[in-house]
């Protein structure tokens, strides 16, 4: 149980990021205390491309110092069209940190519930609940920043698997589905990769393998990156956890978003060895920006995922218990329409959807 | 006007693509007399995995000579489950094929006619009608048999992209959409790439704006790859021609075709300056195979797709009316429910497609 403090570093970023993410500390707040546990101190630093528009930095020494030091990172969202760095590559200060702290595991739960769109017509996909894992240190993203164009004739980036990068991610994806086992299911973890072509999606597979021998209580699976795609959209709800290298893993985890209507409610974490940053999978959403109508479920959810990782971490229930509440609140809002996002055809803005949130929090105990 | 034969190079194939080829040879013949047009000659050569288990060729040298001299190929499925080259990798000669003859774009169109799945549940999604262009030659398959793993530790796999293949198969994506614009499509190309992270990409756009910029009649777009995933998924009516990196495309086709259904009616056509290769999308399909249950209509729409690509190669109106009479006849049999493939919850069987497919090019002229 929890006896001190845990500091938050909070990085609101760009455009809706600035505005979904002072409702979720709002809504932190409420659940946690609801929870009975002591309240976060969050410590908010600007970062981001309007930030290096203004400043000149984007990730200021005294933001990512804090990161170092929290006990977790709340991220809301960074990127902004046309401010970019004098070379004109994007600011995207999010690949930073993931490599700044090695948070190599990408986890992107896809799940349906009621109030979401019903994106495709079987109504099996009502049962749609898996977690991607992706790779997010390596793969082909380690080439970002080595890439080489020869003579304005051709151009090269070179994508990196190591044995101990693959090791880590595919541990990490079967203790996920041990603890998803937990709650009733299969337990399954697909090896998604291109081992059929690429000597490097092979070796990721052979490591998949070594790692699968000692979680023998798990079932493995396997799948050529884009059988999985079609797969993703045939029968989503067969799937249970998929671990996959750092490009594919981007790619499918906007398919997947895509099944639950759209970024709106696709929650993310970011885990490494010893930081954690939880983030929504949506980006800045510059046409919509400074009108207060972005939906910030996906933001509400991270923090759901911030709050849970922090009560494994530090072994207190209440933490998990705010995470819950916060979940189910979520979910009530939705599911008994008190408030629809705009997103989905309603008419709930920003502070209409925190407001009813936070007011489920009471109903959902 | 055609005035000598034709001569088509046939590769069966694998598993069902001997099962959905002879079928389509047959519907050929018949939709070629029914426009008038004289008889295609056909020449089959066995090649592809079980060719390989029972003669130690995967590819024999007449095989591969007949696709060399023939006017087309076309080509059935290959690959099977366990049978391998010593060194482990798996036997799919498309691949070799596609640059042997420098096959540089394949063409994926994704349609949604009325007999098909509603897949997504939004009406809208009867308006699909789009064209995916992936590069064929290069991108991250440069790295096929070039790949490195370093004392089991370290593995690493390049992607390349040049500037005149990267010219080719933009141009040819343009040239593609001018002619749809024709049939009162807006004409727009995307470039789905991902260059706010990788230098190779961000060439990759610099050239396709080059290409861009001689064609000025049309509209030109761009995507990241991973949120062209989404978009894929939540409007892809929107959607006209997209041109793409190799490996990305690979990906992109397989979830495209999951929004009709499946494979079981998406064709490709792999296209170079010189040769033409028309396969269903699909591939061996080990679990269905040998028991005639598979749905031939991609292999139909392949064949179509060839008989279209000779049409305008040798100025041939009577080819593209065959190849009209084919498209026609199996939407005709799909939307009036004649038969039903089994993939879809009916009961027809290869044969009993073809059958009813055959008998439909009469209806449909
Ligand atoms: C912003 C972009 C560079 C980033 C990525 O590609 O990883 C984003 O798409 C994501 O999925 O987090
Ligand atoms: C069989 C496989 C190697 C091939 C590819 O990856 O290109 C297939 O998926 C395709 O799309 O044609």
């Amino acid at each position: 149980m929890l006896n001190n403090t845990l500091k938050i570093a909070v990085l609101p970023g760009d455009g809706i990021g600035r505005e979904v993410m002072p409702a979720c500390l709002e809504l932190i707040d409420a659940a946690v205390g609801q929870a009975g546990a002591p309240p976060l101190v969050f410590e908010t630093h600007q970062a981001g491309a309007q930030h290096y528009a203004e400043t000149g930095e984007a990730l200021p020494a005294a933001a990512l110092e804090a990161c170092r030091t929290s006990d977790a990172i709340l991220f809301g969202a960074m990127g902004w069209p046309d401010i970019r760095f004098p070379d004109g590559t994007e600011i995207i200060p999010q690949l930073d940190l993931r490599m700044e702290f090695g948070l190599f595991a990408g986890v992107r739960p896809i799940r349906w519930f009621p109030g979401l769109p019903k994106v495709l017509s079987d109504p099996r996909a009502e049962g749609i609940d898996f977690v991607l894992v992706r790779e997010q240190t390596e793969g082909l993203f380690y080439a970002r920043g080595r890439g080489e164009v020869l003579n304005d004739q051709e151009a090269y980036d070179t994508m990196q698997i190591t044995r101990a990068g693959t090791e880590r991610v595919t541990e990490f994806a079967f203790q996920l589905a041990a603890q998803r086992k937990r709650r009733g299911k299969p337990g399954t973890v697909t090896c998604v990769d291109k081992a059929n072509v690429f000597s490097s999606m092979a070796f990721f597979r052979k490591v998949f393998d070594e790692i699968a021998a000692k979680h023998t209580e798990l079932q493995r699976d396997y799948a050529y990156v884009d059988a999985l795609a079609l797969n993703m959209v045939k029968r989503p709800w067969t799937l249970d956890v998929l671990v996959t290298e750092n490009m594919f893993g981007d790619i499918l985890s906007d398919l997947a978003a895509g099944l639950i209507g759209g970024m709106g409610m696709a929650p993310s974490a970011d885990i490494g060895d010893t930081h954690g940053l939880f983030q929504p999978a949506h980006g800045t959403a510059p046409d919509i920006a400074g009108k207060g109508v972005a939906n910030p479920g996906a933001m509400f959810l991270s923090g759901a995922m911030m709050l849970d990782w922090l009560a494994v971490k530090h072994g207190d229930q209440r933490l998990a218990d705010a995470a819950g509440l916060i979940e189910a609140a979520v979910e009530h809002t939705l599911s008994t329409k008190i408030a629809v996002p705009m997103e989905y055809g309603g008419s709930a803005n920003c502070a209409e959807m925190t407001r009813s949130v936070i007011g489920a929090l009471g109903a959902v105990r």
